[in-house]
Order: structure tokens, then sequence, then C-alpha cells
């Protein structure tokens, strides 16, 4: 039985402490918050649960064998150090650091230590995206040729990371579960409408050696929320739409190819529209597969889906963006 | 009466020649197209209107006062050119001309000619345009923050011009007419799928030394259809959905303000969530509003909504666009 | 080669015109309407045929083989008949006429002068109809249990007939044309918030001997424009959205059954839910292939799909309808 | 402090516990549920809060003032009438009991007793109906003379009661709330798919001595799922779509109103289409409200907003079209 602690209790935390309780091979043992209020939460939700404010508490636990991480991002890198320096494994909230030099530091010690360091990608679990990597890999899609996020809506500022890190991490993780090909280059432009600089609407390209792109719109400013994600293909192309109760994912059989008329010296370009395919996905709670997979890692010494190689790419992009804002929207190779 | 003449009875040549045929103060006398069943389409259709193969004949005839072309965009300097030199009133389909050395030229000799030049962004004509500007101009929306636009669909690949080129002309030309503010800079990525590295996937970033932003998604290999163009102020924001067929706009009156908290130097942000309104706009035709402004600036010698300058700034950014994707999204000062 | 007249050019007309026009052995001839304004808007746009304000002209006119008539349903009668006595070919509007009693006259005219009646119930024509019908024909839909269909907007308050004669036979000619069972009853309610108490709401339910059953909702009085049609089956379920501009029909993958527990003397109900999917539908314009189910009937004594029997079914429902409605919604066995 | 118990913990148990736990001035003393597990739940949520799987405990239980029912309704008049007996202030579930003779001894025995007998329709304390009510109220909507409720979806088919009672009593409990007219007749039409004979499709017209109808349409058979109401007034029509995550009415400035032409012996309709408003709803959870009209009804006898006689009303229209249903659609006199 893996005994567990979690550190953090805000927005997230309940839903941790919930899938975690339900998962089989370990057990929630204490839950850790410097707010009364939350912890008092806990106690009349989960009495079993023991609560305390202090980190270190946990940390010197040997009882306890592995610590969830779901605090702001800024702290990640401190706690999760101290965490396997105490041989704990580490799950910790998505992105995995706030820097690439603070993940690989990280990386190493958990492989040093032997330790599971795993990053929360929640969206890897869905039903949606299984079933779109699945369409991708059997060929049924075809070649893929572009990835288009948007995820906008009136969103609370962060004070400490721009809308990038707050909302890129989910498709970024997505995109690279989905697409087999290391990116070459980032652009991205922004603006902050706030003194401190952060942006709060952003615009990120993802250029390819191949001639594959992917682009993320990305909006705490939007009066509308929209979470949509396309996905070419030259056979077919998927219509992600996470605002759809049920019917998220719809597949085109629609694509276009082209051939060279010599003659002429004209591209012909064939458009193929054809049946629209709504498939059944799976909605078990992807949480639910993000804690197990967890715990597999752990007993089973399995790689997990949502691994610290994706949460080190994840934020190998986000920190490009990052520098190429501030340089004007310049193009990083990564 | 103003004798007109229009080049070109493609797809948007029975429109032109509709609208014109209502128009008060002209008469459409002749139409050109190099293919008889266009020409035979028309004779079908407005039995009274002169067809002819020959764009001389027009250029030459003096009864001709004013010469509408609606061609390839590759073409329009040289006829636009040859028109001007005859004596003739110009009005050109969007963009004006496939660049800005070419359109200088034009303007010019229309200033020299002491003719109307003029190019035809219908959006600028509509109700919904006609409405966002009296919002804007009013201060009913506020300082204006950001401009997103997404123009994606199965599109017709063009072979002589890029998905910017095709169209973002119309949201371009919006942009410039809602907000009175000159661009400082632009970047742009784009792909392309075809052998003719024509990109028909682009993005598009337009930076102003302001913090105001504008940002354009454009595609023709999209399986969806998006007409969507979000038009952020401090105090409301308007969404303009194209594809709506009468709820075109709605204006939610909702922002964002922001403090600093001097003691724990923190950006305070406030969020006020309020009523949405979908006004009512005229759905009168916009290419007959089009065609009236061009008639009135022959006769009355006004200067017309969507004039030469409009047609300039839009290709201004156009061509800094096609050189940034070129350059790997290099960013290009305008 | 079928001459062909064409009486009434109202709202209609122009659609009849243009695809009797293009439709291969048959001309239009000429087109009677009692308006100026009307029969120059035809010399404008078809100069080759003729007009004239006189039925009689063309009722005598020996070279007139077939006579589309388009006129308000009140004259549909007089006007047939007079057509069927000078020998000519009929293609009546929806409704064939307002009663059952003028209808068979009709029918049995036609059959003893051995002309063409039909009725342009031109959904019948449509690719999503064919494909309905296809689908339920080939039993992939399963048994048929229900069809609910709502047509309702702002629209036109006729003067003449009521919102069911206005709107319902479109979905009543589809429900007849779907299912192969004859209906057993009617009832029907509505309101009318006018003095000339015509119903500008009203709610039909046809009952049938099976445990199948069909409801309209039609209304003019509707801020909002819905036109949604649902059939159920046992095995899958279509809902036809005909707004949508191109996903007009979703197939659903969805059912229930039910066994019966002998032990606890209860139901119990079996759901399945499945994936969805979206045919494409071919989009040809309906009209021709009704203009075209017109011509072949006369050409090659063929029955054409939306003959006069289905005409007649579709009043038979209505006629019952309105009788209903003025004796408080009492059930009217057909 | 009142003291409640709440008898039944399936679906809608927990969230009243929930808010009842949080609505000042009472204490939740008791949850009742003969099913272990759900009371092992209760345990678990709720540590503080007694369980057991007898009502005569509860009945018996001096200190417990009120007892709050939400088991099913053919349980409801032998639970209610006992607490009752018991000197117990009783919240029903909707509807209020399965017939109106046992409503009627629930109520007169409640007087006898001075006790507060109230049924739960929660959607009478949403924000969306409340924002209804005094837009109605305040004349802003005009002369109200329409109601059209569809709730259809692929739903439980429930054993005991049929389709309308299930899903109509929410629209029934609106419709009544805010139309302050006595209805005069129903009729109802349905179909049975299983053996059992109890509807799982439904369609009941209510009609009044005014020119005012309603309509409701109720399904446990479509693949889709509707939550529509509309509302139409002579000055202005709300569409209420309780689907909409956040815009869930849509007010029209839309109507129509007729005149006598004399001369022509005809009507005149005229129409107007203006501009359209989402209002911004209170998004507070109603069963909150409603908790707490309930203990206010205790402690301060006013007589809450669902009280009996609402509960009345709607199973006075129920039964009666339970009866039409049976009867082939005749239409009962209320």
């Amino acid at each position: 039985m893996i005994e567990i602690a979690i550190i953090g209790y805000g927005y997230w935390g309940p839903n941790l402490v919930r899938n975690f309780v339900a998962t089989k091979g370990c057990n929630v043992h204490t839950v850790v918050d410097f707010r009364q209020e939350r912890l008092d939460n806990i106690k009349r939700n989960h009495p079993t649960v023991n609560t305390t404010k202090s980190t270190d508490e946990v940390f010197k636990n040997s009882k306890i064998d592995a610590i969830v991480i779901a605090t702001p991002v800024f702290t990640h890198f401190e706690l999760a150090q101290k965490a396997l320096k105490n041989n704990k494994h580490i799950l910790l909230e998505k992105p995995i650091t706030n820097s690439i030099t603070k993940a690989k530091i990280l990386i190493e010690l958990a492989n040093k230590q032997q330790k599971v360091l795993m990053v929360d990608h929640t969206f890897l679990y869905t039903g949606v995206v299984q079933k779109m990597k699945k369409m991708i890999d059997s060929g049924e899609i075809g070649k893929v040729q572009y990835f288009d996020s948007t995820r906008i809506n009136l969103g609370l500022f962060q004070s400490d990371v721009n809308v990038l890190w707050d909302l890129a991490p989910h498709d970024i993780s997505i995109l690279n579960f989905l697409k087999n090909e290391k990116p070459h280059s980032i652009q991205a432009t922004g603006i902050s409408h706030t003194n401190n600089k952060i942006e709060n609407i952003a615009y990120l390209t993802v250029n390819y050696t191949s001639d594959f792109i992917a682009h993320f719109n990305c909006s705490w400013s939007s009066p509308v929320k929209i979470r949509m994600l396309l996905v070419g293909g030259d056979k077919k192309m998927i219509v992600f739409n996470d605002l759809e109760p049920t019917e998220k994912i719809k597949v085109y059989d629609t694509g276009y190819s082209h051939t060279t008329d010599e003659e002429k010296n004209k591209i012909l370009v064939d458009y193929r529209v054809g049946d629209i395919y709504i498939p059944k996905v799976e909605n078990t709670e992807a949480l639910a597969g993000m804690a197990n997979d967890f715990i597999s890692a752990i007993l089973q010494q399995t790689t997990p889906i949502s691994n610290y190689n994706s949460g080190l790419e994840v934020i190998r992009i986000l920190e490009a963006a990052q520098q190429s804002i501030k340089s004007n929207g310049k193009e990083i190779i990564l």
C-alpha cells in the first residue's frame, strides 16, 4: 500500500484527494495546506485523512512513500527537490517547473534516487485524446499536417506566469503526445494589459522541419469561452470541442491532395468532402487514470504516459515562447 | 449618368453587375470577359448590357466614364494603369494590387488624372462593421485592446497568392477601419502543403506601439468553417460571428481593470461580467452601399469609405506578412 | 418538347421558372401573373418567355402541354379544373387543394383526361429525405417508433389558411413518404391571436393502430426559427436540422429495448448510446428533381414521387386537423 | 434551530443534505434510507449526521421538527401523512403526490396540524425563472400569449409514472408561477413503447378561456437533449435554453400586432424585429433558496413560493393529462 501525501489543497486539490482515495494500491495519508480553512474542509469531507501545515512533517515521515505537489508553479522545484532527497516518489501538477534547468535537476535527482517523477498532464488520460492517438497511430488520419488550438475565456489573470504557461500546457502536452516529431523552432507574440508585463493574450507557432505546423491561441481576456483543437491529416481531420458535453470529437472524412500539372505549371488541388463521424468516447474521469498510472509506475516500475520527459518537452516550448515574446517574436531554435 | 464598364465576370462579377444596375446615377454600359459562356450568361440576364472580349474596346470608348476591375489580383495593376491613362475612374476588387510599389504608382496616376481610384473592401459597408465603428467611436467599448480574427474553411487553394492575400484583406480592412492607430510591425508564420510553396495556412500578428494587438488565423485547410472576430475593449467586448444568419454581433458588457497593490507588489484584476446585447443590424446588401459610394465619389468628389489609402494600408500589412513568413517569422517594421 | 406555362410569379415562381428552364425535355412558354411589375421582372430575367395576365390565354393555347400552378391555395381547384378540361398536364404547388372533395374531383378528372396531376412536395426530392428513406427501408433504423417535427419562426400570417396548412405540408409529406402505415386518427389544438380566428400556433398528433406516433409543432409566432425533425427507430434515431448549412442529418446509433422481469413484475429498459454519424448528403437542388419528375411523368408515363395520392393524404390530415381544432381537440378518425 | 430529517438518499438526496447543512436556522439531524451503502455514503461525507433505516424512528423522535421526503412519488402520501400526524413540518419532492385526492387530504391535515406543507419545485427558485417573473409582472413582455416547452432526452424510463409525471412538473410549475390565469382544460396524447403501457413520449396542451395557450413536449426517447421554453408576449418574447451554461435566457424585442382592414375585410399583421438582450442572471444554487424558503416558512409563518397550492395545481394538470391520454386525447375540463 503506497502512502501518499498531497501538498496544496486549492482548486485542484479536492479532485486529487477524491481520485487517490478511490485508487487501488494507495492510501491518502496526509494533506498539507497552510490555510486552516482548507484543512477544516478536508477534515469534514475526509475525516480519516491527517492534516498539517508543515511540509517538513511529510518529508520527514518515513511512512509516506509518495508526494503529490499541487501548489503554484514557482514552488514546484524546491518542494520536489526536498521530497526526492527524502526518498519520496513525486507527482507534480503541470507544468513540471518554471524552467528547464530546474526540471533537469529534478529529473537527474529522481534517476539517482530511483524514484518516480511524474507530471500531471491530465488531458493525456482523457478518452478523447486516447481516441485521437489511436486514430493517428493507426494511419486513419493520414499524414498529420497541422494542429490548431484555441483556448480562450475570461480567465483569472495569474500573477506569476503568463497566459501561455497557464493555458498552453494542456494543448502542448496533447500535441507532443499525438505527434512523434521533434519541434524545430517556435515564435510567439503577445500583449500584457497590466502593469506587471505578464501577457494575458499570446499566440504561439511551433515549426517543424517537415511541413507540419502547430499554432496556439491563448487568452484570459475573451468574453466567450472557446476550447477547440483542430488536427488536420491528409486523409481525415479531427475537430475536438471540449465544451460539447458529449459530442466532443468530430472526425471529418475530408481532405485534399495536390498534383502538379506539368504543362500548365500549375498545382491542382483535389478536395474530398465526405461523411462526418462522432465516435463515442469513454467518459471515465481522466484524473482517475492519471492517479492509477502514478501508482502503477511506483509499484510496477512502468513508465507513465505523462512522464517527466513529457513534462520537460512542454516547458521547453513554454520557455522558448517566453523568450520569443520578450524578443519581439524572434524565432527561437529549440 | 456615369457609364460603367465591368472587366471580369467570374464569381463576383454578377453581384457587381446586379448592384450597379440598381444604383442611381450610373448605367452598366459594357461587361468584358474573355470567356464566351460568361458573356452569353450576361446577355441572358441583362440583355441591354453590351459584351466584349476586348479590354481595349472599353478603355478607348470615350462614352465610358468608369471601370470596375474584378479580375485576378496579378492583373490589377496593368488594367488599372491603362484605364487611368484613358481617363477612367477606377474601382478595383480587393486587394488593390499585389504590391505597394504598384499601388503607389496607381495612386499617383489617379491623383494626376484627377480620377477616383477606389478599392472594394465590401465589409466596410456592412451594417455590422458600421455598427461596430459607431460603438467604438462613441466610447461605448472603451479603450480597444485587441482584435482577434479567425477565417478558416476548406477553401479553394489559389495558385497566385497565399491564404493571407486571399482571406485576410477582409479582416485587415475592418481592423484599419475600426482602429485609428498606425501598426508598428508585423510577424507572420505559415505553411504550404503544396509544391508551389504558397501557404495554405498562415498566422499573422500586428503589433502597435500602444498595448493593442491584432491577430489573424487564416486557413484553406480546415474541415469546419469559422468566420469569427473578437474586438475587446476595456469596457465592453464584441463577438462578430459572420456565420450566424441574423444574430451576427454580440456585445458583452464585460471587462477587466487592474490596480496595483503597492504593499504586496501585486496586480489585482477586477472582472466584470454583465448583460449581453445583440443589436439589430441593418441587413441591406453591403455591395449596394459600396456601389453607391463609388458613384458619389465620382459625382460629388467625396472620399469613399473604402478609398485607396484603405487599399494601400491593407497590402502594406500583407506584403510585410509575406516577407515575414519567408524570413522564418522575422518581425517586419512597417 | 413539353411546352409549359406557369401561373403565379410570386415568392416561389422564380424558382420554378429557373428550374424548368434548366430541365431537359421542356420549354417555359409563358408565365401568367396579374401584376405588371412581376411580368416586367420575368421579361428582364428571361426575355424569351412570353408573359400575360390572362389565364385563359394559356388554357386555350393548344401549343401548351402542361401548366404549373403557383397561386394561393384557394385558387388551385378552379384553375386546375379548367386546365385539365383543356387537356393540360398539371403541377400544383402544395397543398394540392384546400379540401379533400376538391382534390378528389381533380384526381378523377385527371384520370379521365389521362393527364398527369402532380403536387409539388419539394422536400421529397431533397438528398436528406431520400437518404432517410433509404435508411428506413434498408432496416438500418429498425422499427420506426416516432416522428417529431418542430417548424416554427416569426412567419408571415396567412389570411386564408392557418399555420398547419401553411407549414405542416412539408413534414406531413415527409412522414407519409417515410412511413408505410395508414394513420388512424388525429388530434389538434391551436390558438389564434388575430380576429379572423385563423390559428397562428397549432399542435397536431397523428395516431396509428401500431405503437407509432407523429407530432407536429407549427408556429408563425416564435422569435427563434427552428426546423427540426426527429425520427426514432428502435435501432437508430435520426435528427434532421434543416437550418444546418451542411450537417443536416445526424444518425445516432442509439436505442432502447425492454424486457419484462416476470418475478418483479417490472419492465427493464436497456439503453444503448453509441457513435453518431453525419452522412454526406447530395445537395443538388430538390426543385430540379421535382421538375424532372414531372416531365418524366408526362413523357414516360411514370408515377412521380410526389403524386396526387401523396397530395391527397397530406390534406386528409390537414382537413381533419382543422376539424379537430374547431371541436376543441376532439379525436378525428381518418 | 429547526431539526430536520431527510427520508431518501438517492439521486437528489445528497443535494438536499448539502443545502440544508448550509442553511441557517436548521440542522440536519438524521437521514433515512433502507440501503446500507447509501447510509455509509452519508457517514463518510457527513460524519455528524445520524443515519437509520427506520422511518418510524424519525417520526417518533420529538426532537425532529421537519421532514424532507425525497422518495418515489407513490410513497409520498403515506410518509407525509404519518409525519404530519406526528406533528412534523413537511417538504415533499415534486410532484406532491400521485393524486389530487391524496394531496387534498395532506393539505387539510397540514392546516389542521398547523404545520408547513411544501413541495420542492426547485425551478421556481432559479435566477432565470425569477427574472422571467419580474419581466412579465412589470409588463415588459406585454400580454403573454403562449408558453411552449420541450423537455426531451434519452432518459431513464420510470416504472411507476409516465414521462409527463416525470418531466412536466418542472415546466408546469413554471407556467403556473408565471401566468396568473386558471387553466380551463387540457388535452394530452402519448405513446408507450413498453409492455407496461406507461407513456415514454407525451404531448400536452393546456387551454385557457383567454387566447393564451401552453404546450409541453416530453420524451424519454430522444437521442438529443433539449430543455427549451418559449414564452411569447405581444411586446417581447423570451427563449429559455437550460442547456446553455451561462446565456440561459434571451429576450427578443420582437412582436406582432394586428389591425383589421375594414374595407378589404382583411387582417393586417405588423411585425417588429428588434434587438436581443441576454440579461445576466444570478447563478446562485436554486436549491439553497428553496431550503431557505422552507425554514423561513417554519420560523416566520411565511407562505413559501413553492407552496402546497403550487404543488396541487401541478398535479391537477398531470392527473387530467393522464385521463386524457387514456381517453384517446379527449378534452378534460379542469
